[in-house]
């Protein structure tokens, strides 16, 4: 089953995805909670990206209200739940559906990237109970043709014991718990050298800890990146041996990047939160807000010409609380489109707790007195808090989509 | 889709059995396990029970010496490695293969059996790492179409944060973790009337927990019995509401049951071990002693024409230590052997520990002294131990499929 991209010219996928576009938002709306969130929206004229980006972001922040009110999926699924295949809790209570489709989480594309094959056995570390991550994998898997050991997290001996019996090619887990692995074979002197591929995800994989893989014998290990809502997102993919830059994202969602806080689309190369289209006919999510930072990579790359981004870069939720108010990433966009004349701000907070101050770092190309001010009156209007406010030239403040930068000393 | 059987005559079942059956030999002896253990077997003349009956028993306590040999599975697969779906490892170790066949372990019979229909919701209780139970459950319900909580084990308050949110109308598992939820909801005055079949299995029901468990709400509780090397093995049916006696066998399958220790297949009734052969092509399994004890029931329903059995009367391996010296069922079969107006035996050991004895209760028409002396001298070289030797009446020794009682007092 070849799992490559149907498209190879990325002019082509977008248009296939914004022609799709209204189909989605059409059949999503005849599900309650769309119903409600797109009451405005007309799905027919949703056929380009500034057509997408005037639709509300829905933030995964928001997902636990919205499903109390109206339980399991707060009517935002197009299956009834009769015809799902299964259904899962996560930490909060946050509910999730899994469809009926083959890969429904679109993990296989992910797997072969990396070099996984047809009867490549796969040590499938992600916990099954409760939680999706381990059905991606399974799915993943079936489609490729793949045995998986359902071997969960903990239990290391038992782990072991299962890889000395089974010697799996595929590891598919937390990169933390691999460490765990690589460190208990190394301490009972056991060979796991069968293990050449790390599909890794659930958690950051720094470069300090994919070298300790690598040198633990992993040949290749590869992050891919995905939530417990859509399923994988993006991947690493591999050319020649080599790491490619960035993860290329997966076919079937459209990616914005928008200013944490708003629904803002950003500029192509700037951070900001990770924000999913996903054309999934069970569970479509429009406009969904991950909490999750990234950027768009330029690299191009023959074999997978689909949108790279950076990986994750933080978290976006930087809501955070100044002199026992809270302060929102959207109360500084508020500020900004008040004076259009600014480009991008950050609010920085510092000071030890309970003497915090708060400034409002603005790129201006130009500024006055009176205008810098004005800024400072605003900012006391919508937060009631003072704040300070600094013009700074264009371009200059850093490219980590923080809108708001906690600088106190928490020591 | 239909899960009725397709046999309603139990004839047509039998002979299409065995005319299965010298095919999976065959295909059975190209795999080097079956090759070894079946040497001198000429499938094309099994094709009765009485030719299978001369073919040896493997016993499941023998799986792990056969395994480490050849790891993972015996040799005992005929289909490789790298074409399974998933690779399982219980406590022993034991490793099992799962197929990539629809509902591979055969429960979704037993389900269907218990009034599961399409789109029920599945509340899956048993543990998914490395062991297979909830992967029947799984199978079974996606042939059936119904959408699966994959819960696991423990998390007690999790588990009921789950059944409010998605209201199962089935739960799987074992019956004592649905005791637990049943009184933890009750403590924490949570309504779960929702759930009205419980599929129970993995452990013995009898029926005080099963009173229980109806008492706490659960309308239908029926049990299906498998074991992790040959999936479903038999399971309760329901009808007008009401438990059918015993247990239905599932198809594909063919039952015998033996005097423990032995190959020697029981009088119908008769109380001993569930010796199964497997007609499966992926892991066949020729006259594979489980080590649980059941008989055959005599019972007619129209419904369900395969053959019924009592259920699950206990474990099979009696062998004991006695004065330091191991007795196996075998070595009472032999010495039985050697007498053919011995009817039945019974191994009876008794005394406090240390100061054990032995007495052999023979069940035979008429005996001499010098018969009684002449097992005795039997039984002590077979087992290098004393034995009294007592001869009671045809038919007078219980039908609980125990060849060695140990009646010690442990106190």
């Amino acid at each position: 089953i070849p799992m490559s991209s149907p498209f190879t010219n990325p002019t082509a996928r977008e248009a296939a995805l914004f022609s799709q576009l209204p189909h989605t938002l059409a059949a999503a709306k005849q599900a309650a909670g769309w119903a409600s969130i797109l009451a405005t929206v007309e799905p027919v004229g949703v056929t380009s990206r500034h057509a997408l980006a005037a639709l509300p972001v829905t933030r995964k922040s928001e997902l636990k209200d919205l499903q109390q009110a109206a339980l399991p999926f707060g009517g935002l699924t197009s299956t009834a739940n009769t015809g799902l295949k299964r259904l899962f809790m996560s930490p909060g209570p946050l509910f999730d559906p899994e469809g009926r489709g083959a890969d429904w989480w679109r993990a296989a594309p992910a797997f072969e990237a990396a070099g996984v094959q047809a009867g490549d056995v796969i040590h499938n570390c992600f916990s099954y109970h409760f939680t999706p991550a381990a059905f991606m994998v399974e799915g993943g898997a079936q489609l490729l043709g793949c045995p998986v050991i359902p071997a969960g997290v903990g239990q290391t001996e038992q782990q072991l014991e299962a890889l000395a019996a089974f010697k799996p090619r595929v590891y598919a887990g937390t990169p933390s718990f691999l460490r765990i692995l690589i460190e208990k074979a190394a301490e009972i002197k056991q060979d796991i050298s069968h293990l050449e591929i790390a599909l890794v995800a659930g958690e950051a994989c720094p470069p300090s800890l994919r070298k300790l893989l690598q040198d633990g014998g992993i040949k290749t290990v590869v992050q891919w990146y995905g939530t417990a809502d859509l399923g994988c997102i993006a991947y690493e993919t591999v050319t020649d041996g080599a790491l490619d830059a960035g993860m290329v994202l997966s076919e079937d969602v459209i990616l914005e990047i928008v200013r944490p806080g708003t629904g803002d689309v950003c500029e192509e190369g700037e951070v900001g939160e990770i924000v999913i289209t996903n054309l999934n006919a069970d569970y479509p999510l429009i406009r969904f807000g991950t909490g999750d930072m990234s950027r768009v990579l330029f690299a191009d790359n023959d074999r997978y010409t689909n949108t790279r981004i950076a990986g994750w870069l933080g978290r976006a939720d930087q809501t955070t609380k100044v002199r026992g108010m809270f302060v929102h990433p959207g109360q500084v966009a508020n500020v900004c489109k008040k004076f259009s004349d600014i480009k991008k701000a950050r609010l920085v907070v510092a000071g030890e707790t309970g003497q915090d101050s708060m400034t409002l770092k603005v790129e201006l190309a130009s500024s006055t007195e009176a205008q810098l001010h004005a800024i400072a009156e605003t900012v006391r209007e919508v937060t009631k808090l003072r704040c300070d406010v600094q013009a700074v030239a264009l371009g200059s403040l850093p490219n980590d989509g923080k809108v708001i930068e906690d600088a106190r000393s928490y020591a």
